[in-house]
């Protein structure tokens, strides 16, 4: 037994997605939550300064004492992961694992589509990683810039014709390749399941990398005998680097019910 | 005569815009350019970030030999130059003071228009100036939060089912209220100048905001007779908080020809 808090960090929302599917797994768990709301999207930036950004977020977290990292962020978790997880004494959980596992477990075809930010799909992470599990699965994969904004300004239902159109442009190619399975690689597209669903078609299984974070850390955590007890509180602390009041509004809409009035500011530059 | 530069600086982009003006109406006058490509956007971001980031920014430029500021930022021009202006000995020449001077010359029936950023409209900056210099003028605006994401995705045309989706979404209401001027509070605007007008009808004057900036910088010069002399060699040299690389193509769509190598990286989170 562990009742230390998990930190789950994230560019700014999306990572709530997997704080949601954390709660449900594991109810008893305390999260300490980290969203770099002050810089984010990270998804276009370049490698350099989502390495630098990452390390800042991590030595947040650390300043409390936690037993697991969960780097719920596809961004960071493609392109900054392999390099930071080693400098850190605790276990970190990415997106780019977690998903890859799950997407070989459910794909009848070995073909795997993955989307995700300019900077994810540039860094080829997850085709290393399918390629080194599964050799003979084939990859297919399509940057989708505009989807973080999109869902940020809370456009990301099913007939809303902007949405549908650029869904369309980014996803097109995708589904003609035969594809059965489709990593959401970014914690922010779960919220546009039923747009993504309508190109894709109802035949491909879509797999959410902050429910398959969540699957992975609960199953590292029973492993090591390391989960809370039955009188553990639960309960998440949000942290943010701009003004807390814009972030529990959206935050709610992610998190399925109303975030606390729990939600400080950090200086995260000063990290 | 004064051959010092300029200094332009923006959240990111946009305001490459009104270093093409400003070349076109003093060719001989050398500008550092500083863009924050490392935290763009701004628009969404609470105010103290705003100014916390204009600070920085702006300390970043002094320390070249300036003699006047270009802020080419619409959102840092309505929520941060009215307090960081008074720290800085030389000049700031703003967007929404220029472009409001601009709009209230050019309106015939007194109802004018403002679009920005979240953080831009939310400030209420430019129907508090407008009302100061125009008492009987009608201020109507409207908050358009993905036309810096889609600009800087490269879907600015006309015809793009998306984005003519969502310029309608937004300027509709605008469109009903008999306006004669509209004033683009965002210097990534100009680019959806031909979706923008597409909604609003031929006869709405559309102001430039960094054609006015670049206009309004160069009264004051010639008036204070800090033009630059005709043998100075003018050019700009650019700076970005993220990787150059990433900037010089999407740089060149908003200059209107291609950058020079003269990119440099600077780590604007020390300033």
């Amino acid at each position: 037994m562990d009742n230390r808090p998990i930190g789950v960090f994230d560019s700014g929302l999306g990572g709530i997605t997997a704080v949601r599917e954390l709660m449900r797994v594991m109810p008893t768990q305390p999260i300490i939550y980290f969203g770099d709301t002050g810089r984010v999207p990270y998804g276009g930036r370049s490698r350099e300064t989502i390495v630098r950004y990452t390390r800042q977020d991590i030595r947040f977290l650390l300043t409390f004492d936690l037993k697991l990292i969960v780097a719920a962020c596809g961004t960071m978790s493609a392109n900054a992961l392999d390099i930071v997880a080693n400098e850190v004494d605790i276990p970190i959980v990415g997106v780019v694992e977690s998903s890859v596992r799950r997407a070989i477990e459910e794909t009848k075809n070995g073909r795997i589509g993955v989307i995700g930010t300019t900077a994810t799909i540039k860094s080829g992470a997850y085709e290393r990683l399918i390629s080194a599990l599964a050799p003979d699965a084939q990859v297919f994969s399509a940057a989708c810039p505009l989807f973080v904004p999109l869902v940020e300004n809370g456009r990301y239902s099913a007939g809303d014709v902007a949405v549908e159109a650029i869904a369309s442009d980014y996803l097109k190619p995708l589904a003609q390749r035969d594809i059965d399975t489709l990593i959401l690689g970014c914690t922010h597209y779960p919220l546009l399941r039923d747009v993504i669903s309508g190109v894709m078609g109802p035949c491909v299984k879509l797999v959410d990398a902050g429910e398959a974070c969540a699957v992975n850390a609960a199953s590292l955590l029973r492993r090591e005998d390391m989960l809370c007890d039955e009188n553990s509180r639960g309960g998440c602390r949000f942290f943010v680097s701009d003004d807390p009041g814009n972030f529990s509004s959206i935050a709610s809409v992610f998190l399925g019910c109303s975030v606390s009035d729990e939600i400080e500011q950090v200086d995260i530059s000063s990290y």
